[in-house]
């Protein structure tokens, strides 16, 4: 199965279907059943001490997933989380945006499975680590 | 083991140490060993088409697990998620706020263990389950 | 949604179809849309020292859940797990057998959701907990 | 932190200490943070219809992150599973050895988190992917 949307492509789908989660992620990279997007790390994301929330990085490896399967189905917006395991490794680096790096693992007739390895921009020591499970509808992996 | 801090305790603690979260949350009920959060959904918690976001379900159960956790060992604040594994199955009710029940399975020497079955108000049929562990510092269950 | 199976059904049903498993399980109870499940521990499921082995409790909580849907489905056999989240919290006691109790949360047109929390008979303490996803034909339910 | 136990050391300690598991698997490579276990695949492993079974497969990921945490930390044996959460995506392909390739992704004070990748030997398509956690006693760590 090859690639049917390109990093551009996500970006530009993103900006207009869901404007008010655009503008904290950036797609870094986007290659068939991987994909590397950033969380740009604003005062919103912090907790109290400075360190970015376990929502903001539960949405990163989320929205990561979602577009990591996207690009491989094309823009039909219908997949939807089924499970999300996380594991909080590290504190991420003060100031730095996040990485996330998503594997897509598989990508059948109903379910994509991938994970996500999370760290902080210019660090290698993995701040978090999901696995995500997206139930996609039947018709987009046929089409 | 008996509970250290009550529904009251707990709502006063967040609101001095978490102003900008405890506007989102209200403790239903804290009993040994078990806790019930509402999330006061707002428009700021839903994705287009008004369904509560995942990051907002992911809170809603870190939170509620967390306060399930200090009413049980005190207001140490230090506790940490370490994992968090959750199944989205329905779709929330739309309007409803959500109510998280928490049961602690779990409190040790230095981890504690817990579930959250999460529900739109006035509707039985979950709307999402997740695990959670938290690592706790050594010394708040020993004192 | 009413229940397709009895206990004494499942027990028919495994012991015909799945013979080498049939010897180490044994369904308590089975109810619309829950099942406890008892492992009669034997010397092939311990470890050194007397522990009941990680690979048995997963095979409890696996099996328990399969049955749980076989009961409400019917014994189409052809459900597969896709995810088990488990979370290990004490030693089982020394010469009892475990005891799983099994809640089904979601019984849906692709997939099953429901968690085990695992109990040595006689003990309240919970030993572990899992969550587990299954996919089921399409087919079985409709039918 | 350096390697303390290379694969073969690994090998003989767990044909003294677990002779009855030792003979299900081969260490093929331990390196820094990274094993690669091999389940050697026989009748005892197999569902109906020459499947590899799912509690055969937990094993795999246990016992090959155990091991990883042990190559590490030094062979203390005292390394306990809290977490296991397990994605099963595809058939292991019928009469092939599985293959798990573990990365330690944090070796904590008290905890280990790791994943595990499981193909069939020969596959690149993965079968099942691992995130697991151990508890490990503060001594071995810091001694």
């Amino acid at each position: 199965m090859h690639q049917k949307m390109s990093a551009d492509d996500l970006t530009a789908f993103i900006a207009r279907e869901f404007p008010q989660v655009a503008q904290d992620f950036a797609v870094e990279e986007a290659g068939p059943m991987r994909l590397t997007l950033r969380l740009k790390v604003a005062e919103r994301h912090l907790r109290p001490g400075g360190t970015v929330s376990g929502p903001a990085i539960f949405a990163l490896a989320d929205v990561g997933m979602y577009l990591a399967v996207l690009s491989m189905i094309g823009p039909e917006a219908l997949a939807v989380t089924t499970n999300c395991s996380l594991d909080f490794m590290r504190k991420p680096a003060a100031g730095a945006d996040l990485l996330a790096e998503i594997r897509l693992l598989k990508l059948g007739r109903v379910l994509a499975v991938g994970d996500a390895l999370i760290r902080s921009d210019g660090s290698e020591a993995p701040v978090a680590r999901a696995s995500l499970t997206y139930s996609i509808p039947p018709a987009a992996v046929a089409g």
